[in-house]
Formats: structure tokens, C-alpha cells, sequence
């Protein structure tokens, strides 16, 4: 029996026809003589029916259960009047089974197998397979094909060369902690998979091959989060001789294809904002803004020097700031209660407390409205652009715990509040003017904001003098930013040697350490590399937003948990010992795994 | 200066425009007042003149050197008669100068950047990024581009689901040997980088998507041939529900459009032959043909039992086979000396020796001539199909090793006496019905011919049973080959577990072994996995044949030589002691590379 069709596209137009279908019992009723099945493929659900007419189908379907894989042969009709279904696809009709085949029987699945169901996700992921089968799944995995063929095809006709560079590549320092893989030949040396094609797509450019395009598998052996994965995958790109203007150009034109593609979106290029990095941390308090969200961050450090409320006096006496965000109808949405959670949350980036005031007819409200006369309430209005029925929420303190605070409070409110746009329902900005460096906690040092690679703005090049301020320097570099999601970073990179050499001098590198690390890119340098630039945006992130989920497991195959283990395969094994004393390699197992030590 | 379009796109139809071009310097001839500059980039070359007409463009031109880039912007104008260059696409014209600007200089190049430049293969390797500007190399790398685009495009317009499978997989037996990843969070536990997504792409196929497709790097530790490196990619599919006709059906279709797309070929689907695994055995002595070469290896032995040349004689007598090669007009190209080295070279693949013999119009003629009768010789002239002028060669032994050896007569003579057909210069041929186990040499035991999930023959599946013998069971599996070359390799795959376990038992595994192994997969068949099937072709190789190279380095950027190294950025390297530390390992450096002790 050959397949005629999907079983997920039978519809009206086939009515009277005899169709070969195959797929999965998505569910099965049996009333001896009479047993309907729903057959489910990757495009859909079609009602079979069996009856007594043919008892081979007949028999067959009484024998079928859940996820047994069919083929079968029938006549499609139309559907009894109370058997109409308005929600498939092919709800006006039915399959009249003549001839069927048990292709694979089916233990009963550890979960049933529909959108929604509720398991445990280390159960899910190992019988992926299973998961996989849901219809969300399936479209899941099928947005992030069409926008890797989207994004391909655009590149395609924009004569990139798609070039393909190594996953065995040399371990570099800076950036995340490598994968490592052992040297047979030369045991003791190691190979690492790399966190992105970075130098390779540079040494393209100094090859010549002017536009260069690869979707890119990359490497990070970091601790997992949410929305990390060890592996990841970019669309990578990088052109020689542009500005950075017209590379911001090049991707919005790109992108917008892509949406189109994907999701049906008109993406209109002249409705993305650029923002300068400072414009966006002074707005929004971050440099991925949601802008779906109207109201943003005001700053009142300029009135609150003197005023009687002695937090935001002494906290503007010490140097820090006095921020403010107007909550649109929110005074009477938070309770004393739910602020006192919003309190507790922004403790985490260092906040102190969370000050507020709500806005009504009369005027200010709340504990600490005594503290300001009737000049300074009407100041606090003015600036914070709060009107009758907002609650004022404010950050004082140190610049970066301040931003972070509200940035967060600005999402939360207006998640909480149903104020995140639904028009234009995907709001990109282009961030650009960044920090060339920034400090580091995690480091206890500054690193490169972006990467070693980038461009200084020619006007700052005096900064990575001798005796300068190297981190008074800002960059050419730009990042695109969808709801509040970095999709991806870019810049114009360094072509020169003697840029490069100081700018890692600036990193802390040695010269024998800059060469040993970079020596071969540093020497490309000498031999006529041109002026370059590119980016790399994160595809699983992507996917995911375009796919309408909030986790990039749900737009991967086989994704590892948050242990990067693959509880299907249960990836990483144990390996024979053989193996390992071909790679000159002694284990010293630990008994517990690392993380929980 | 912002580029108006490429220097190589440059004709006569720009006549009289004012261009910005951007590019390196091919070549400068420098006579004072007036200066001639070959402009390269990836289009091609433009030539530039400089004088004193334009004096800091002029003053630019004397400072440029050989790879220096440059901006300039000048007047397209008619050459003058005695410098028109009919070689160059830009031939007729070149471009006044009036502006120029040096965007970065170079040192003299270790070599020269022109195709066919006599360097050393690891310098040119070390300096890759300057080897990859000649012409040669950025076709190569085109054409490897294009064959994606073409491979994604078919795909993407059939439906094929795009998806990626993970590298950081799990080690499995069988096959070659895997590159590790020591993991950081169970140290003593090790990632493998996958050989092929093949398991994944089952669970795939089991999971519903009904067709996979993906460009997917493959990784194996193997020892370095020619045509081997340690990373390879593969473009790779899956489907559920098709014969094998038809998988074989839809890739010609496929490849038909590829050699469309990429070399402009126009392949009729039908002359592409289908030969069982045996035909091709007996026809060609190998599973690969060239089906350039019209003449083809015959069978001699029902006539050799009683002749009274006694090495003929007695291999018969000890169940040998003697066959014969009819190389068309032969006999005059070779002498004795000739023969004896085309003998030396099969000596190899365990021949004893070469007997041959002359066609001359007054009959046979040779050494061994004597030992034929006229009916005989009348004999093998009708069998071998030997004509007056053709140099019979004969392989007599073994199976194997006649095969072997007259293979290898059939692809050397047809080179040397250009017997290599130039029209319809690209032959394809399915080999199908293959056995489904091989002996193999190195491991000194049975090992599957395809790979242990390859489905045998409906009629063939009772040799998997207890007291029967596997290895007269025939398997449902398919190679492209293109003009001597394996293309590819595909397959039914076995989707019930009964037969999958039967198939890991013949291989010799346990069933607590093949647990271990392929428990996840096992499992997996339980839940009603559908029937499926597919191919893997390999990029690096269908790339090196399309670009007309011999060796697969020439279309990949960042190729490995042959001890795994990367000369330009030195991988693999030594790494930090605390990175290891990090992952439980010790390492015991050898004094010397594994390969030379």
C-alpha cells in the first residue's frame, strides 16, 4: 500500500475518492462492530472508520491501540451530521476503511501524547521521540526549519558564500570555557570546539570571499540556564568593505524576509529603533528593551539633592541617581503586598528597597508623600510623566542596581497589567555606540564588552594609547534586539595588527600571550586584511519567539538538561579504557557529579 | 569611499562611468608618471592606471605593494589597442584613477596568489587565508556553496523537515573510531562527536517527522588518506513509509537538479544505470564503476579448467576464477616493461603476477600465447571480446583479488590510452541489493556492509534466525556512485526491535551489550516506529568531483593535513592544567607524536 496523501490534508476537495494514508492511532473507540480510529501524521488528524463491510480492516482496527502505526486504504465520505467536527481540518469528513495494515505495534506510551500533557520533562526528554510526536512539537520544529531555509535562501541571493569552517578548532582564552577533545595523534594536545566562528569568518574576509554566510553550531561549556544549551546554534555572517550602517541595513532587510516567511509578518524597516546603548540603559534600564511596553524610566536625581526624604537626598549626595517609573493605571492594581514582593525581588540586584507613590485626584499618596511639598509633587509628576491612577515606583542608588531594578519592575508591571503591546506584536531595535570594554564581576577584571575583535569608533582609537583610559573608548559595534530578547551582536571588527595588538595589551595580554593565542590572526593582519564587519543571531532564540515559547528546549530536537546530559541516550557515558590510553588520558572519577560537590 | 560594485564585474558596458572599487593589488607596474595596477577581488581583476593627471592617487599607486587593499574611484575607459587583454572579462577596459586610498598594507606574500603556484602544501596551509585568494580556491569554494544552496532549496521545496541533530552525542560501538568531549559535570564521562546522525535521524522518523534533512558534519578518528579528514559533512535525509525504489527515485531527481543548479548539467534520470552489487562485482571487479570506461572484465574460468597453462589450470582446480580485461588498442601502448609495472602495482591486492596477451591480426601473441590451441584462442578472443590491437590482461586467484587487481588494470589503462568518455561526462549508478555483512580484514570479523540498523531483504530475514547463516542474507541498501567515486550510501532501516536485536546477535553482541549500546533505540521501536529509509552523500567528495579537483582539501577552507593538525592556528594544542583539572583528567604527554613512534 502506497501513500496517496497525508492524512493531516484530507478534506472536502477529496470526497468520493479513495485514499492510502498512513500514520499513528492518535485515539481509538471501539464499539465491536463499528470502531473509529483518529490517525495522526505531521499534518494532522483524519477520523477512520471500520465496520463490518470489511472485516479485515475490521479486524485489524480492534487490534490496533495507541501510537500502532497504520496504513490503510479507504473511501473518503461525508460525516454523519453529529459527527462533524468544526475543530480539524478534516472535521467534514471521514475515511471508510477497506484495507488495513498493522505496520508497528505500540507498548502503551509512558504519557499520552497530546499538546499540554502533564509529565515529568526529564520523562519527556527521555522519550523525546514520543514528545516529539505532539502536534506543538511538530510546528515547533518546523518554524525553525523554515526560518534556517528563509534565512539560507536570503543569503543565497544576496551572494554570501555559505563556507563551512572548523568545529575542531584551537582553544583560545577569553570568552566562556571550551569543550575540549583529545589529540590521538598527539596525545596531551587538545582541540576545542568553538564558542562561534569568530576568527575563522575574519581569516574568510582576509581571504576575500568578501561575503561570507554559515548557520553555525557553537560550543559553550558553561553553567546551564533556561535558556542556555551547551551546543547552539547562530546564523553567522560577515562582509567586507561595509559600514556598520549598512550592515544594520543588510540584516533589518534579512530579518524582515524572514518574518514574512516564517510568520506572515510585514515587518516595516523604518518602524526599528535605533538606540544608542546609553539611550537604552537611561530609557529602559537595560540594552535589550521590551518596546512593546510605552512607559519608561525617567530620571529625577536633578530634583531629589534637597528634598526632606532623606534616602534619595543622601543617595544623590553620594553620586548615585533617583529613577522613576510611571505604572499606567497602577496604583490600584498593587496592593501594600504585592509591592512588598516586587521589594523582594529587586533585592537581588542589590536593591535596598523599592519607594512608591500613587497618583490620585488629590495628588501623592503613600508613606512617603509627606516628603515632598506641593512644588516638588507637582515636579515628581511632571518628570516622571505619572498620571491620576499610575503608581510611581522608584529606584535610588547606584546606577547599574537601579537600572536593573527598574528594567525588571517595567516588565513585571506590565506583564501583570496586560500592557505589553499586541499591535505590531514585534518590536526590534538596532543597540549601537556600546562600551568597547566592561567590567566583569564574574572576572574581577574588564573584558571586551563584545569581543576582542571589535572596532574601536575612530574617534576613541587615542583611547588604547599609552597612558589613556582604554574603557572611555566606545565601539562599532550594534546589537539587535526583538521584545526584549538579544537576538544577536555584531560589530565592525579590527583589521589592523597594530589595533589588535593594543586592544588585547588593553585585555591584559602579554605579547607572548597575544601571540600565542592570536598569533596567526595578528600575522593575517600583516598581509592586507580589509575593513570587515559582521554578526551572528542566535537561532534557537529566535525560533523560539517566533514559535510563540519561552524556553529554546522547545525548538530543539534533542536538547540536553540542565545537567548537559541527553537522558535519552544518557550522553555523557563511560568510555573504554582502550580508548582513553589511545588519547594518553587518565580519569580520576568523582563520585558525585561536579555540580552537586 | 563606499564600493559602487566588484572589480571583476567591470566590462565595457560601465564605459565612461566613474566606479568606487575596493581589492588587492595583483600586480603593479610602476614606470614613474604612470602606474598600472591589477585590481583583484573576488570577481575577478580590473586593471587600474595611475598618472599625473590624478597626483594623490598617483602617489598612492607608488606606495602600493603586491596584497595591499585599496579604495579607489575612477573613470572606466577604452584601452588602448595594444593593452587590450582578451583573457580578462574586463579585457577591453580599465579604470582612470582619480582617487585612492590605501585601506591596509601587506608584507611580500611567502607565496605567490596566483593558481598553479609551486609552494609547499603545509606553508600554504599555515598562510591558508592567502592560498584561498587565488582564483581556483574562490571557485571551489563557490561551487561547495551553490551544491548547498541547490542540496537545501530541493530539499526545502519537498518538504523535508530541516533539523538538527546534537555533536555532543553519545559514544556507540561499530564503526570507526569516535573523537571524545570529557564532560565537566560527571568527570570520567565523555561526550562523543557523532560519525553520522543516523540513530538520531531514526528517532526522528520515529518521532513523526516523516522527512528529515539535514547538511550535517560527521566526525572520525581514523587514520588520514587523500580523501579523508577527521571532519566531513554529509548531506543527509530520511523518510518514512517509502520503498527503496523510491528514496533511490527522489535522490536522482535531486541530484538531477544539483548538477542543474551547479554545473549546469542536464542529467537524464534514465540514463543512470542500476546495478545489483554483483553485476558490478563481475562486470567491474568493484562496488564503484566508472562508467566512463566502456570495456568491462570477463569471465574466462569455464574454459581454463583443462588448458595446458598450468597456473590458469590449477586455480580453477583449487576453486579460483580467471579473468580476463580486453584493454582496446592496447597491445601496441604497452611494452614488456610497462606491463611488468602495471604488475608490481597489483601485487598489492595479492596478485601473483599479470599473464597477458597481444591480439594481433594473425591472432594471439605473448608468452603464454603457446599454451592455447587454436579453438582456445578462438575462445578467448569470443569471451574477452578482444579484437586485432587489443592487450588482453588476465587476473587469475582468488575472487577478491582478481577483482581488485583488474579494477584497478581497467581505471589505469583507460587513463593511459584516454579511454575515458568525455560525452555524458557524468555517469551515475545505483548499486543495489548488497550483501548485508562483509568480512573485514581489520577487525577479523564479520561486520555489517552498511551499518547494523540496515534492513535485509523481506526473503532474506529467516538467515537472522537461530542455526541459519547471516551471511548469505542480501540487504536493502543502496550506493550512488558517480565515475569511480561512492557518493553515497543509504538504506531501509530495520524499524522492529525482533529484527534489530537478531541483526546486533549476528554482529556479536550480548544482549547486555547491545543494551548498552542501543537500549534508546531498542526502546524506541516498541512505541510503534514507522517504516523508514534514507541516503547520506557526501558533500566534500560530490564538491571535489563537481569543482574538477582530486582531492577534497581544495574545497574545504580550513582542511586538516594529514596528521590532524591545522597548520595556520596549530590545533590541537596543549591547554591550561586547570582546564583539565576541571575535568578529572590527566594527561601523559608523549615525547613524540603517536603517529611516528
Amino acid at each position: 500500500m502506497e501513500r496517496t496523501t497525508y492524512a493531516g490534508l484530507v478534506n472536502e476537495s477529496y470526497l468520493d475518492q479513495t485514499v492510502t494514508l498512513t500514520g499513528w492511532v492518535q485515539k481509538r473507540r471501539n464499539f465491536g462492530e463499528l470502531v473509529f480510529i483518529d490517525l495522526r501524521d505531521r499534518e494532522g488528524i483524519v477520523q477512520l472508520t471500520f465496520n463490518a463491510k470489511h472485516p479485515q480492516a475490521l479486524a485489524i482496527a480492534q487490534e490496533a491501540r495507541s501510537e500502532y502505526v497504520l496504513a490503510v486504504t479507504g473511501k473518503v465520505v461525508r460525516r454523519a451530521d453529529d459527527q462533524i467536527n468544526t475543530k480539524l481540518a478534516s472535521g467534514q469528513i471521514e475515511i471508510e476503511v477497506q484495507e488495513a495494515e498493522i505496520l508497528a505495534s505500540s507498548k502503551t506510551p509512558p504519557f499520552y501524547i497530546e499538546d499540554g500533557v502533564n509529565a515529568n520533562e526529564e520523562l519527556k526528554l527521555q522519550y523525546r521521540y514520543l514528545d516529539l510526536r505532539r502536534p506543538e512539537m511538530q510546528k515547533n520544529l518546523r518554524i525553525r526549519s523554515k526560518l534556517m531555509a528563509s534565512a539560507m535562501r536570503f543569503m543565497d541571493e544576496h551572494d554570501f558564500i555559505n563556507i563551512e569552517t572548523p568545529y575542531l578548532a584551537k582553544s583560545t582564552p577569553e570568552g566562556a570555557r571550551d569543550y575540549l577533545v583529545p589529540s590521538r595523534v598527539f596525545p596531551g594536545s587538545f582541540y576545542a570546539l568553538p564558542q562561534s566562528p569568530q576568527l575563522f569568518k575574519q581569516l574568510l574576509m582576509g581571504a576575500g570571499f568578501d561575503r561570507y554566510f554559515q548557520i553555525a553550531r557553537c560550543f559553550r561549556d558553561e553553567d546551564l540556564r533556561g535558556d542556555r544549551q551547551p551546543e547552539f546554534t547562530q546564523l553567522d555572517l560577515e562582509t567586507s568593505f561595509m559600514s556598520a550602517e549598512q550592515i544594520q541595513n543588510l540584516v533589518s532587510q534579512w530579518v524582515k524576509q524572514i518574518m514574512k516567511d516564517v510568520v506572515d509578518f510585514d515587518l516595516d524597516i523604518d518602524h526599528i529603533q535605533i538606540l544608542t546603548w546609553q539611550e537604552s540603559m537611561d530609557r529602559f534600564g537595560t540594552d535589550k528593551p521590551d518596546l512593546r511596553i510605552a512607559y519608561e524610566i525617567k530620571d529625577l536625581s536633578s530634583m531629589m539633592a534637597d528634598v526632606d526624604f532623606g534616602v534619595f537626598a543622601q543617595t544623590i549626595q553620594k553620586g548615585g541617581v533617583v529613577k522613576a517609573l510611571a505604572v499606567p493605571g497602577g496604583a490600584e492594581h498593587y496592593s501594600r503586598k504585592d509591592i512588598d514582593k516586587l521589594t523582594k525581588y529587586i533585592e537581588r540586584f542589590g536593591a535596598k528597597g523599592l519607594a512608591w507613590l500613587k497618583v490620585t485626584d488629590d495628588g501623592l499618596n503613600g508613606p512617603i508623600a509627606k516628603f515632598f511639598n506641593d512644588e516638588q509633587a507637582q515636579e515628581i509628576l511632571t518628570l516622571s510623566g505619572a498620571k491620576s491612577g499610575d503608581l510611581i515606583l522608584f529606584g535610588a542608588g547606584r546606577q547599574d542596581i537601579v537600572a536593573a531594578s527598574l528594567d525588571y519592575l517595567r516588565r513585571q508591571t506590565a506583564a501583570d497589567l496586560n500592557l505589553i503591546a499586541t499591535d505590531r506584536p514585534w518590536r526590534f531595535a538596532w543597540i549601537v555606540d556600546w562600551p568597547l570594554f566592561e567590567y566583569s564581576e564574574d572576572f574581577g577584571r574588564w573584558i571586551a564588552a563584545h569581543h576582542p575583535f571589535t572596532m574601536p569608533n575612530e574617534e576613541d582609537l587615542h583611547y588604547l594609547d599609552e597612558g589613556e583610559d582604554p574603557h572611555q573608548a566606545h565601539a562599532q559595534s550594534y546589537d539587535l534586539v526583538l521584545n526584549g530578547y538579544e537576538l544577536g551582536s555584531g560589530s565592525i571588527r579590527i583589521h589592523r595588527m597594530d589595533i589588535q595588538e593594543k586592544m588585547l595589551k588593553a585585555l591584559g595580554f602579554t605579547p607572548e600571550k597575544a601571540q600565542e593565542a592570536f598569533g596567526f590572526l595578528l600575522e593575517g593582519m600583516e598581509y592586507g586584511f580589509p575593513p570587515m564587519g559582521g554578526i551572528a543571531l542566535g537561532l534557537d532564540r529566535l525560533a523560539m519567539l517566533l514559535a510563540g515559547q519561552d524556553n529554546i528546549r522547545e525548538v530543539i530536537a534533542f536538547p540536553k538538561n540542565s545537567r548537559a546530559t541527553e537522558p535519552m541516550t544518557q550522553a555523557p557515558t563511560a568510555v573504554d579504557f582502550k580508548q582513553l590510553a589511545e588519547l594518553g588520558l587518565e580519569v580520576e572519577p568523582a563520585e558525585t557529579p561536579r555540580d552537586e560537590k
